[in-house]
């Protein structure tokens, strides 16, 4: 779609481009049942916002959704947004790009305020999350009533397409807080090398697989039995900033570390086996290990989709790196799998020691739009 | 090297690793002349970090350097950089790994206290930046003793180098600023596609080729005549943080942009030209354009080598995008190359009005290693 990117320009500016770059277009198609970014394999780079909405009537963020699915389609299509487009993506492939957007709680109501005639549709999955023990929430870095997740295996492509958003929302809509992913941590597609987190250890090695449709159902998808309506086919995202104190992971051993996760750092094995896909039985795994607490089977069978990504956002004060895994899980019902399943953990997680909740948010993905639909048009519609 | 690493992490933890990705190792050569990661091509990713020394004498330092070095001479080989290392990069080629670092002025002198013996080694050419009109400085994103610049086309092995620099350093050096660059603006291969920097330009048109000699030893490496002995094959490197107004840059039109560079958007051609890298005569544009006025015909005939990288830090409290470029240059003399230009630029370039200077450092960069050497061995061996 370079070729796709480079007419738009040369329509837009009256000149003509030189050849793009060679690679091949990779486009992830924006319309269907559910919507893309969620089973998508999860591509290498994440620039994610969290808005919060400034215009007043229901009709007026009808039209700024309709807007932002129309520059969405052209944008993940490798297609510049618009005639003005602010141009730093134009050379280059739709890299994959998904968008993918959810209603947060504050949306449907707000301090007590129907802001849109929406109090009466959000859905009773879509509670605010509880507090957790030791987790030290940043209002600035929680919350919005609309995030948008961008992903692309290029960051320029990701940052381009979250940029254009906002400007398209300028005065409608306004930036609560951003998060810039620099690397995938939670692969879905295991025939490939799972990658590793910045504890050095691989990550998501029995995440749900993209092509896994029956797990996709049973642990992602909303169904239309599970009501409301409007959310059949769509999912529940928890956004967690998971601040990882690597100074002080890094001054222990290697045992000490494998022991707090329950697999070996190298291979990725289950401790006590050999290769990193073997089978196990969790209870074999020390008590308080990371994997035995966050294993389906210690938690009735609850599963989430993971698509975290690893960030470094400078230095603090002290001088240690502000860095960790921006945790992001899809589900099909929050209070039945995020919320105990971290319960279990903040209490009971070795893992606990070196880790620090530091952002939170929470929001009801649609289902994916059809061509002519604009997201979110299954409740304002 | 990601064979090399796999048998480093199999002697780690005593266990069989899985295939590695299958992607060619890429190794650029850390012995040589002069440091890699000057005239090196530019990688894809950048991470940053200036040190603090908080060791008391000579020989503690050189020996931080030399563990330093003997660990960058491994990592850039596509090698872990100990027995424990971290391990995040373990399953990662080398990814054109390279590590360039330099010796800010407070290592020679630090107010008034001539901490390690080199206060009488400090070159001329190391003299404070003055102040810049228009600038506004943090001091926390500033200076600091020692600088390492870790570019690698994969950021996993950039974070992952510079994190195990300063674990190598624990208790002997300290961070005090650290950035991360998700992409370069200011390419060396003209062959290749030109970046685009966040304003949606065309950056590094007409920068130093990696393959210019005679430009790079007119321009760029610290001759032997030039002073002092220690620093011939070197270089010195002025960081800028340039956040960007992206905001206020989006709401004007495409011709206004085109005559504050002094460039079209799309094809990056000169105003008035035709092809991006055709010959223009400077003085044909604005008189206050930003091409206009960085020319080398503008400056004397002064370069610079030019290799910055676009950045993304979340947003501030007013939802602006914290975002813009991370800006290196390399140069023979900042006398002669970059004080003056910059001094022109901040009073005189349209972009002031879209750009904010707000972070700054200087360093001396040293020759390069030569295999049993270690960084810094001219001055300090």
């Amino acid at each position: 779609m370079a070729g796709a990117a480079a007419t738009a320009g040369a329509f837009l500016l009256g000149e003509p481009e030189p050849p793009a770059s060679a690679a091949p277009a990779q486009v992830v198609g924006f319309h269907g049942p559910h919507q893309a970014g969620i089973a998508t394999p999860v591509q290498d780079r994440l620039h994610f916002a969290a808005f919060d909405v400034a215009v007043g009537t229901r009709e007026e963020l009808v039209a700024l959704l309709v807007s932002w699915t129309r520059a969405a389609e052209s944008m993940t299509a490798g297609r510049v947004s618009s005639a003005d487009d602010s141009g730093e993506a134009l050379d280059l492939p739709a890299s994959r790009l998904t968008l993918t957007v959810g209603f947060g709680p504050t949306l449907f109501e707000r301090a007590g305020e129907d802001r849109f005639g929406l109090a009466a549709s959000r859905p009773p999955a879509l509670a605010d999350l509880p507090p957790f023990p030791g987790e030290k929430l940043d209002p600035a870095r929680g919350g919005g009533d609309i995030a948008v997740q961008a992903c692309a295996d290029d960051p320029q492509v990701a940052v381009h397409a979250i940029r254009t958003l906002a400007r398209i929302g300028l005065g409608r809509v306004s930036v609560r807080w951003s998060q810039l992913g620099y690397g995938k941590t939670s692969s879905t597609t295991p025939a490939q090398l799972t990658p590793r987190n910045l504890m050095g250890f691989k990550d998501g090695t029995d995440n749900i697989a993209h092509d896994d449709h029956a797990a996709l159902d049973q642990h992602v998808w909303v169904s239309s039995a599970d009501g409301p309506a409007w959310m059949a086919g769509g999912s529940y995202l928890v956004a967690r900033r998971i601040r990882m104190h690597l100074e002080s992971w890094d001054q222990v051993s290697v045992q000490e570390q494998e022991a707090t996760i329950g697999r070996t750092k190298t291979g990725g094995a289950p401790l006590g086996g050999k290769g990193e896909r073997d089978g196990f039985d969790p209870a074999t795994l020390p008590a308080d290990s990371h994997v035995r607490l966050a294993h389906p089977a210690s938690n009735g069978g609850v599963r989430l989709l993971r698509r975290g990504y690893s960030f470094v956002d400078g230095s603090d004060t002290q001088g240690r790196i502000d860095a960790g895994l921006f945790f992001l899980a899809y589900q099909r019902d929050p209070r039945r799998q995020y919320v105990p399943v971290q319960r279990r953990l903040a209490t009971d997680d070795r893992l606990s020691t070196y880790i620090r909740h530091v952002g939170s948010g929470l929001w009801a993905c649609p289902p994916g739009v059809s061509p002519g639909g604009h997201w979110g048009d299954t409740l304002l519609g």
